[in-house]
């Protein structure tokens, strides 16, 4: 049998590898998964006669390299930041890999490497890099096939509660990792192109410059501009591009009322606050107000950001009790946004009969013969459970596919890739269909910022 | 004679040079100036039979060396960063030193070595820091020494224009380095103690947060915190104090205006602008607004920052020229705050006439027999010329008396110091006040942030 072998497995896990058992008979597959806790891949692989759950210290290097060198195929579900140590040894056992993460700069250098020994080494084929990608690659290429010249690109994507579970004042509850949700956009200045000029906004302005877009039967979202739109701007072949940007998708009003929590420094991750253990929710608040011996926080904290008392904004931090002077920060030396997260996660969890969706929008603008035309292409993926999500969905379906078709020898072209190429987003574009992945395509009036041509 | 070596020779040694060649007589100095460019030098020493002016790249090893062993004292007026190759010199062969600059953690490190050799490493010696230091501990060590118990120190020092020449709508004007002004407040949050509770602010609320000062006969200012008002708080015996926050001023209104620079973004120095080398002043305001075919940059300017018309905040803008479209920026790959400040150097040189001004607040609060008492202290500098700067004054001026203090054995105590211990401080602030340092003390009824006790 061909052995994969699955190191991490996390939240993202469940149709990975639901995927790959569901083939495991008529591929012939073997399904290994290590971590080192092995308690969530063993309820996930519920016994099943082809695979296998064996505990592993990604940092016990012996470990490590007997479990890669005994494998076919490698996936890297690991953080990030974990999976250069795999890709090295998969570099020495020559065993080609996957992963649902950005190219790291380290990873990146193992790519001359890769091709010496022709190892597929596939990145950035979760959702968000991957999904994204794929299906933007696909129109990008169709358009360009009958001779149109791109003019305009716009993705989003964001990952957000379903409808059915939508039922607090913010139409958001944590899917991911919460830790990103709140230092979200932080670092440089978020950087995109409008007819042809470069744009910034720093990151204290980004929740108020949002964009707003529709998707036919789920209503209304808006979007913020992602730090740097222009990431892959050589990689898709735009370099002429007059519109250019790539943002994160909320429900309306979300980022209306988190940019309160910027404007305080709630999101900031640079220091600790003193004493945070003995916090509550109210001290917190007001380590970023003005000292009174009188006014309440709350006063002080609507004076600060201007707040009415019958703005939505004001209710949805009501409903956060972040003036409650019961509850406990209770953590040691953190910092604002790490307590801004306990707060938050005290509200935003998803509860037991909650459902996630995936949302995806990208709009395509282009010049054919003298005309100018726009496709708008959108995605909504909506979880079954607590374990069959859309994010382990739209993640975890991508990888597996691309596994699959590395281990037959569809996708061959060696090195650190990610999936832009034809030859491998069209069969997993194509296979996700049959999973409910689908992104539905409309020709809309081609607008542009510049609709009047002044 | 006893030779002393100045290593730099920028706009703060006019008056550190005047006072040592005034003593040189009758205390047997020579003075030797070292500095990649001369010419600086040698109109301030102007022949002066008791000085020297030599050529010297301080990263020539080699002459760095022989220029210190030859001395008897070594004085570094670098950029703070290049202190450390003289300091270590200074070690190897014996030399006290003298510095105007922040300790750093390099700096700090060689204070076994010092006091291994017996040598004093004098630094934080200027204005500030240091006559913040020696000002604040003179009136810290007074209170204590009658009993008192301090429960506020707050304090406050800008480098402004003189009011003779304070002839624009920001009443202010660069007398010191301008990146240092552009970047001034950013990193981590503001942090300080206001009646026993630690308090933060956002670099982006930094100006929207300011407190106001009066000074007799010079009028109203207003402060904006320093990152860190907690710095010195061990060092200046105050553990245990109620209200601690140091601050930088600026006259009323400025900081409203700044703040505008802040929430657009152009204060950013972590990235470059594309193409700012061929960017109007106009496009780079434009750069950081939305796109519009049609809507000026000025209205799209006071419509993302919400300034009325008839609000002086805009006169102060339209006074610097921001929306030029004749103005190039004409720097390569050039930051936000780089830009920013070639823009407000067209506006804030100083004219051949003007002059500039150092101003110093410190208030301090106490309990002394059950009952609350109040000192401020403030202090006004006034520069005669463009040369003889109050800024160079209030630096050199301290810098100089505790070399010669040094010399002549008066200041002993070997090691990495500030200056914060009487026998330091005393007879220099005394010698100050003979060219016109003055700090003015008086009475006020304490109020602290509680006066009601609530």
């Amino acid at each position: 049998m061909r052995k994969i072998l699955i190191i991490g497995s996390g939240k993202s896990t469940s149709y990975l590898l639901k995927y790959l058992l569901d083939k495991s008979e008529e591929e012939d597959l073997h399904i290994i998964v290590a971590d080192k806790d092995i308690q969530n891949a063993k309820n996930l692989l519920n016994d099943h006669k082809n695979s296998q759950a064996i505990a592993l210290d990604v940092f016990d290097r012996s470990a490590r390299e007997k479990a890669i060198e005994n494998a076919d195929i490698v996936i890297s579900m690991l953080p990030a930041r974990y999976h250069i140590e795999v890709a090295k040894d998969c570099i020495s056992f020559g065993k080609n890999m996957v992963t649902a993460s950005y190219v790291s700069s380290e990873m990146a250098d193992l790519d001359k490497a890769a091709k010496n020994k022709g190892l597929v080494f596939m990145n950035e084929i979760g959702v968000d890099p991957g999904l994204d990608h794929m299906s933007a690659m696909d129109v990008l290429d169709r358009i360009r096939e009958k001779g149109g010249k791109i003019i305009l690109f716009e993705s989003f994507a964001g990952g957000l509660v379903a409808p059915e579970s939508d039922n607090n004042l913010w139409n958001y509850k944590f899917t991911w990792n919460p830790r990103n949700v709140v230092v979200a956009g932080q670092g440089s200045a978020a950087k995109f192109i409008q007819e042809g000029t470069y744009k910034y906004i720093p990151y204290h302005r980004l929740f108020r410059r949002t964009e707003f877009l529709e998707i036919d039967g789920y209503g209304r979202f808006e979007a913020y501009a992602n730090r740097d739109s222009l990431k892959y701007q050589s990689i898709y072949g735009l370099d002429s591009i007059k519109t250019l940007y790539r943002g994160s998708m909320r429900r309306v009003g979300y980022s209306r009322a988190w940019n309160m929590f910027v404007q305080l420094g709630l999101t900031d991750d640079s220091y600790t606050i003193d004493d945070s253990e003995n916090m509550s929710y109210r001290d917190f608040m007001n380590a970023f107000l003005a000292y009174s011996p009188t006014d309440s926080v709350e006063l002080k904290f609507r004076m600060a950001l201007k707040i009415d008392q019958d703005d939505i904004v004001w209710d949805k931090l009501i409903e956060l009790d972040i003036f409650s002077n019961k509850k406990m920060v209770a953590l040691k030396k953190a910092t604002p946004a790490e307590i801004l997260q306990k707060i938050l996660m005290d509200s935003w969890q998803l509860g037991p009969d909650d459902k996630d969706m995936l949302v995806m929008y990208h709009k395509f603008g282009y010049e054919l013969d003298g005309k100018e035309y726009q496709i708008d292409s959108t995605m909504v993926t909506i979880g079954e459970d607590q374990t069959y999500t859309a994010m382990a969905k739209t993640v975890g379906l991508p990888v597996a596919i691309a596994t699959l078709a590395i281990l037959n020898e569809k996708i061959t072209t060696p090195g650190v890739q990610i999936p832009i190429n034809k030859e491998v987003y069209q069969p997993i574009l194509k296979e996700l269909q049959e999973f409910g992945i689908v992104f539905t395509e409309k020709e809309v009036p081609y607008l542009g910022y510049n609709p009047l041509n002044v």
